[in-house]
C-alpha cells in the first residue's frame, strides 16, 4: 500500500514556511506499514491543484492532503476535490456546532465565511478538529482514499494521530509493520563506511540499509517489514549485529540522540563533573553542553580563552609553552585541559585549541586542531586532528571530535575496571 | 519563467529530515522574479525518479534538483538525469583534482567510490562547492534548464549563493532585473510591525513588500522590476524611506547580517573590546560572536558562569547578592558584567543570568531574563525581559536582546558625542 502527501498552500512555495507536515506524516506512516513514494507542494490555485490530485491517482492509493480548509477565499481544497470526484459539499452539523460554540467561547462574533468550515465532502468520514475550526476527512471514491487534513501542525498532528490513523488502519489489508532503527556513526566518513558494508548494501531487501551524512556525522537507517513488530525488531538486531562487527568502533548513538547527550548521560551515570577552556571554539562546546536540560549537574562553567593573554592569566598557561610552542600545540591543550579542571574543581577538563580559519595563524595551517582531555587520575590525553572546511564547520567538527575521543575514553575505562 | 524544486532522497520520504532546501531554494527563486508552482519530492529510484522528470518536464521551464550526488550506490540523480537527456557522464578534472587535494589534506585515504563525485554531465556548466566534494551543474536541453545542487544545505545553499543564482539569471531574458533589499527588524513582532505598514502593504504593486517573521525577528523584502539597476534600486530606497519613517527605531541591519556582525562592526569602528559572563546562555554570545571571523580584535575570552559557585569565584559576586537576591536578578547581572570587563580587562562587559526552562528557578518563572552591559566610564545598565519560549529558543532569544541593548546604547552614546 503506498501513499502521496500534497500540501496545498502557496505559503510553501514561496519559501515562507517550511513543509513540516510531509515529515510528520511520512514518519507516522512508516509507522503504519504504508510507503510513501511523493511529496507534492501546490499552491492556493485550482487548476494546478487539480492537475496535482490527477498524477497523484495515478500513483497511490491513499491520498493526504494538508491544508487549504480554513475559511478564507484561497482556501480551496475541499472545493477542488469535490469537484474532481463529482461530490457535493454538505454542512456537518456537529462541525458547524463547535464552530459556534468556539466563538461564543471566545466572545468573538462569527463571520459569514466561517461557516464555510463546516462544509465536508457527501459521504466523507468525519476527523473531529479537537484544537481548531476545520474538521478533517477522509472518503474512498474510484478505489482511492483521500484524506483532508487542516495545514497548522498544532490541529493536523493531533487529528491524524488521534483519527487519522484509526480511519487508515482499517484500509492496511497486509497488516504489515514497518521498524525503522537509525544507527549514528562518528569518525569514519560515508563513502569508507559504505565500502565496509557494500555487500550488505547491495544484498538489502528487508530490512533495507539506508545511509546518509551530514555535519560530518553519518547515519545507517535499517528498516524492516514483518507482521510481527517483535519479529522486525529481530530482523534489525540480527543486521546490525553484522554491521557491528564491521563498524561498531564508530557506532555511539541511536536514533535522536547526539555525541554531547551521549557525553552527557556518560558524564551522568559515572557522576562525574566536566569544564572546558575553549579557543578556537570560542564557547561552542559548553553552549552545546548547556543546551541540554540538566546540564547543570555535570558542568558549572568554564572559559572561553581566546587570546593568549586570557590562556596565560586566568589558565596559567606558561610563558614559555606560547613562546616555544605557541597557543595551537599539544603542550598548549594539554596545560589548558589540566589547568581548566583545577580552576573550575572538576573530574575532567576539556581543551580545544586550533586554527579555525580563514587565515593561519602561528605559521601553523587552517584546520590544525589540539583536543586535551584532562581526566582526574589518569594522564591526559592530546589528540590532534586535522580538517578541512570552513570556520563554522571547522568549529563545530572540532567539538564533535572532542564528544567522540571523551566518549571512547569513558568506555574505555569503564572496560578497564 | 516558472520552476520545479526536486529534492531527491528517502530520507525525506521516511519523514528522517525535513525538505528545508525547498524552502530556501523557493525563497531565493522569489527574489529572482522566477515563480514556482510546484516542489516534488521522490525517493532514491530511478524510475520514480523519471517519472518525477517527465511530469516536471510538463509544467516547468526550470527544474531544480536537490540531493542524490554523494558518492554511495543511491546516489543516482545525475545518471538518471543522464539517460533522461540522452547526454554523457564525463570526469570533471576540476572537480576530481578538488576532491584529491581534500582527502590529501585531510589525511584520508579516497576510495574509488569517491571519484563517481567528479562525473557531470557532459557539456554542463559546473557549479563548484566551496563546501564538500560533489560539484553542482546546470544544463539546457529542450528548452528546459536544469541544475543540479548537492543535498546537504551547507553546501546547497553557498552554492546556489555564489555560482547558481548567477546561472539562472542569464537565462532571465525579459531584461528586466529585480532588485531585491531586506531590511531587518528587531524588537517589534511581525503583527504590530505590518500594523504600522498595512497601507503600504495593501497597495503594493511595485516595489513588493514581503515580509517574514522567524527566531524573534521581522524582516521585510522590499522587490523592485526594472530595466535600469539604478531605476529600481531608486525605487527601493523611495519605499525604504517612508518605512523608515514608522520603524526606524527597530530597523537593525540590511540583508544579509545579524545583530552580532552588527555589535562586532560597531564595536571596531568605536575600537572597543568586549567580554562576556554568561549563565543561561552558557556561551551562546560568545559562540556567536567568535563564529565571526575577525573576533579576536574585540574579543580576548569569557567565561561560562553556569554555578552560583562560579559566579562567587571567578567572577567576584558577592555571597549577599547571591542570598538576598538570587542569581537571576538585577544586582547578579550587574556584578557579573562589571566584574567581567575588570578579570578580562575590556572596555565593555555583557552578563545574560536568568531561567531558559524547563523547570523554574529561585522561584522565578521560566523566561526571566537579566542582561548586564557594564561599560567603561558610563553607569551600568541592567535591562530585564521576559520570554515566553521553550529553553533553547530563550536562550537565543536572549542573546539577541543583549545585542539589541548593546547596539542602542553604542549609538545613543554616538549620537551625544
Amino acid at each position: 500500500m503506498n501513499a502521496e502527501i500534497i500540501a496545498v498552500g502557496s505559503e510553501l512555495l514561496l519559501g515562507q514556511i517550511v513543509n513540516t507536515n510531509a515529515r510528520f506524516l511520512s514518519q507516522q506512516l512508516a509507522g503504519l506499514g504504508i510507503n510513501v513514494y511523493f511529496h507534492t507542494v501546490v499552491g492556493d490555485n485550482p487548476d494546478r491543484l487539480k492537475s496535482a490530485i490527477e498524477i497523484a491517482q495515478k500513483r497511490a492509493e491513499i491520498i493526504i492532503f494538508s491544508g487549504g480548509l480554513g475559511p478564507t477565499k484561497d482556501d480551496l481544497t475541499k472545493e477542488t476535490i469535490a469537484r474532481q470526484l463529482g461530490k457535493e459539499l454538505v454542512i456537518d452539523e456537529t462541525a458547524l456546532a463547535s464552530i459556534e460554540l468556539f466563538f461564543k467561547r471566545t466572545n468573538r462574533v462569527m463571520t459569514e465565511n466561517n461557516r464555510k468550515q463546516a462544509l465536508v465532502l457527501a459521504g466523507s468520514h468525519i476527523l473531529p478538529n479537537d484544537h481548531g475550526m476545520a474538521p478533517g476527512m477522509v472518503v474512498e471514491s474510484g478505489g482511492h482514499t483521500y484524506m483532508l487534513l487542516p495545514g497548522p501542525p498544532k490541529e493536523m498532528e493531533p487529528m491524524f494521530l488521534r483519527y487519522g490513523t484509526q480511519a487508515l488502519s482499517t484500509r492496511n489489508k497486509s497488516n504489515e509493520r514497518i521498524v525503522s532503527r537509525v544507527l549514528r556513526f562518528f569518525g569514519i566518513g560515508e563513502a569508507a563506511l559504505e565500502t565496509e558494508i557494500i555487500d550488505l548494501i547491495d544484498a538489502q531487501s528487508n530490512p533495507t540499509i539506508a545511509p546518509l551524512a551530514g555535519d560530518g556525522e553519518v547515519t545507517l537507517r535499517l528498516t524492516a517489514k514483518h507482521v510481527d513488530e517483535n519479529a522486525a525488531q529481530a530482523m534489525l538486531d540480527e543486521l546490525e549485529k553484522t554491521i557491528n562487527q564491521r563498524l561498531g568502533a564508530f557506532l555511539y548513538g541511536y536514533d535522536n540522540t547526539s555525541l554531547l547527550i551521549e557525553v552527557m548521560k556518560s558524564l551522568k551515570e559515572r557522576n562525574l563533573t566536566i569544564t572546558a577552556a575553549e579557543s578556537l571554539t570560542g564557547g561552542l562546546f559548553q553552549q552545546e553542553l548547556t543546551s541540554i536540560s540538566g546540564a547543570s549537574s555535570v558542568f558549572y562553567g568554564g572559559i572561553v580563552c581566546y587570546s593568549n593573554e586570557v590562556k596565560r592569566q586566568l589558565l596559567d598557561v606558561q610563558e614559555e609553552t606560547l613562546k616555544t610552542h605557541g597557543a595551537v600545540s599539544e603542550q598548549c591543550a594539554r596545560e589548558l585541559a589540566e589547568n581548566a579542571s583545577k580552576v573550575f574543581k572538576t573530574d575532567i577538563g576539556i581543551s580545544f585549541t586550533g586554527v579555525a580559519g580563514p587565515e593561519e595563524l602561528e605559521g601553523k595551517p587552517v584546520g590544525t586542531i589540539y583536543i586535551g582531555i584532562a581526566i582526574k587520575g589518569k594522564p591526559t590525553i592530546v589528540e590532534k586532528i586535522t580538517l578541512g572546511g570552513t570556520r563554522e564547520a571547522n568549529r563545530s567538527r572540532a567539538v564533535k571530535f572532542g564528544c567522540y575521543f571523551l566518549l571512547r575514553i569513558l568506555k574505555e575505562s569503564q572496560n578497564a575496571n
